[in-house]
């Protein structure tokens, strides 16, 4: 097999809604799709992936440096010995000539074209793709040391009958919503959340200001107003929370929340740890940190609490499946169970991470009619959980309107 | 003044070299020029910038974020009350919609922008960089916390004409050689610091493999063949001594080196730390963090001590003059002096900085042939010491080759 083409685009994704920290109204997402010389069941055998969001789309950086590279390689370089492409190879190849540190733009161009392989890769080997994540890397607390994803082939190969058995896995979901917008009744908020409880979800996050106490204690009430119980309501702080602030302290502890996430800066470790101190309840964060190396950062010096916690690191955002492996790794070695690990935003990608895995939880933009919202077409959520469909790779082609995207790039 | 248009190429740089991490022959560094609708002594008044090296040219940032942000920016936001361009304001700007965290290749890109706008407001200032940068934001110990540049301008203007009657500042600087080639012959390396001495260098930084101690002890002493004492011989790890190596450990010992720089990870503090204890002399390091929040991170984590060790931060790689200035704030705050500072290749612009807040030492890449390497044409280093020339703003105009590269923009 060989990789004839990689193509891109940058597609708005913007809407009128902001966080704490920024306006989303500018923002874009990347598409991608890498073509290849062969066909599967009479179609053009493609991986796809779709960016995470937030970050913007990273079409520059993908076509000045990385999309080249992959081009560039010998194709054998890039296949693992049986002929499926090899994620882990083909990221050795994508880092050649990039110094160490500064994980800012270039974790998420990697991490992009690493989701569209490992959706070539589950096709080639006619697996969905959280089967082929296990069947690839090994389940977490089996050993995976080995450099190249292939490794472990021969002894997946000798249980994909048995696996293609199992049934889809089920997954825990939730919802994040409840924006600021120029709306300001609380009457809105309150049906956005009421909303994700009709869709099936049962734990909703909302954004707070984290400066402006009232605020956030009417947002709060407004959202329970909904109907859901407080245990499964999360609040988003977006680094907002200032040191010493014990009027917004105080709104957090009133209700058992299911988690405060982010009341720090991402690198400030020691606000964090100060927050930790002063909060008793759940605290998640790391969404802003794309490397291993910032992930160890965060558990050494911010102060959080294995048996409560959770992290929310991005696996496309983070140079992919492979750094993001790494991550439960080094995590688990310092008392953390991949259950606490509740990944960002990545839409369907990121579920079947959750199911190869065993994750706690995925994190899912609810709108179904957004690119990056809900999931696959007629797949619901069901208290709060859902089955991952068993469509080979990722299953994009089962999302109409994000396949619509698709089929407009070259 | 207007900005009318805002032009970038990514020019090649690349050499048959490596460091102990990474190879040089595909890297790329992106020139820069904002054009204005003013002009000034009959020529056209603009903003140069060229990239600092090691982490690829910005183009795509800059053309899909960055660019775009600043011209679409009503002009009046972009300036100080007198009319001149505030690279403080145009930052903020430049920042509006990007999420907290994640400082990789977005530094860079918003780093180039804000030198370009230093040497366009220096020109209209009629002023060399270095002293417009004191007129703007305050020598270091003095009040600097406005948000805006123009703040200390009417204090900067009453000190203008006894400031331009100023001598150039005399600033130190060391040569950055020595790295892998394809050529094995121990001479090339001494002679390669040989003419670094007869450039009139007097300390020299080489690199080492940080993995091979004998290959190591074999370098040092080659270069120290070349007649530099061993106090004036730096050592570049490049992030990769391994903890417990007393090999190699003890090749580091084995002469009072000037300093041995980046030994561990860049965002491995503990390593850092651990090294620290093990190795008395001392310690640089700092390239590759690029935002106050990560050199924050290294200074209360890494072990360094700041009566002896060296921060390298990159200025144009960490967002400009803004950022470093905060990065220069908190170290003071936390015992450490400006002459700590060292900077990392930043060429002309970062001359001019170091003059300007009286840091210890500046990078030079010593081959003038090279885009990015020695000084102003005419301006000699003379006992690891040159005087910042009196042209305003950055001078690019004062390096032939480099302004010829400046001249193939549109």
């Amino acid at each position: 097999m060989k990789i004839v083409a990689i193509h891109e685009a940058t597609l708005p994704i913007g809407s009128a809604m902001r966080n704490a920290s920024i306006a989303f109204d500018q923002m874009t997402a990347s598409a991608l799709v890498i073509r290849t010389d062969q066909t599967i069941g009479g179609e053009a055998l493609v991986g796809l992936a779709f960016d995470s969001i937030g970050r913007y789309g990273k079409g520059g950086l993908l076509r000045e440096r990385f999309i080249p590279r992959l081009m560039a390689a010998a194709p054998s370089d890039l296949l693992d010995e049986h002929g499926h492409i090899d994620p882990a190879r083909c990221v050795a190849v994508l880092m050649r000539g990039e110094k160490q540190g500064g994980h800012g733009e270039r974790p998420g161009a990697v991490g992009l074209l690493d989701a569209a392989l490992w959706d070539l890769r589950a096709k080639q080997m006619g697996l969905p793709l959280w089967q082929c994540l296990r069947e690839s890397t090994g389940h977490m607390g089996t050993s995976a040391t080995a450099p190249s994803t292939a490794t472990t082939i021969e002894t997946a190969r000798a249980h994909t009958t048995a696996a293609a058995t199992t049934a889809p896995p089920r997954i825990a979901t939730y919802a994040s919503c409840g924006h600021f917008t120029d709306n300001p009744n609380p009457q809105a908020l309150r049906d956005e959340v009421a909303q994700c409880l009709a869709w099936g979800y049962t734990t909703v996050k909302i954004k707070l200001s984290g400066r402006d106490a009232k605020l956030d204690a009417q947002r709060i009430a407004s959202a329970l107003s909904a109907g859901l119980p407080a245990s499964h309501l999360a609040v988003d702080l977006n680094g907002q929370w200032q040191a010493g602030d014990a009027d917004g302290l105080a709104v957090l502890a009133e209700h058992p929340l299911a988690w405060v996430e982010e009341p720090t800066p991402a690198l400030d470790y020691a606000a964090l740890a100060a927050f930790c101190q002063s909060h008793s309840g759940p605290v998640a964060t790391g969404e802003n940190l794309f490397s291993v190396d910032d992930a160890t950062n965060l558990l050494r010096y911010g102060g959080l609490r294995p048996q409560q916690d959770r992290l929310q690191m991005d696996i496309s955002l983070s140079y992919g499946v492979g750094e993001y492996r790494a991550m439960l790794e080094r995590a688990q070695a310092m008392g953390w169970s991949p259950q606490a690990f509740w990944a960002h935003a990545g839409h369907l990608f990121a579920a079947h991470v959750v199911a190869a895995f065993g994750l706690g939880s995925h994190e899912s933009a609810p709108d179904p009619s957004r690119l990056y919202g809900g999931f696959w077409d007629g797949v619901p959520v069901v208290d709060g959980h859902l089955h991952v469909p068993a469509h080979p790779g990722v299953g994009f082609e089962h999302k109409a309107n994000l396949m619509a995207a698709f089929d407009q790039l070259p």
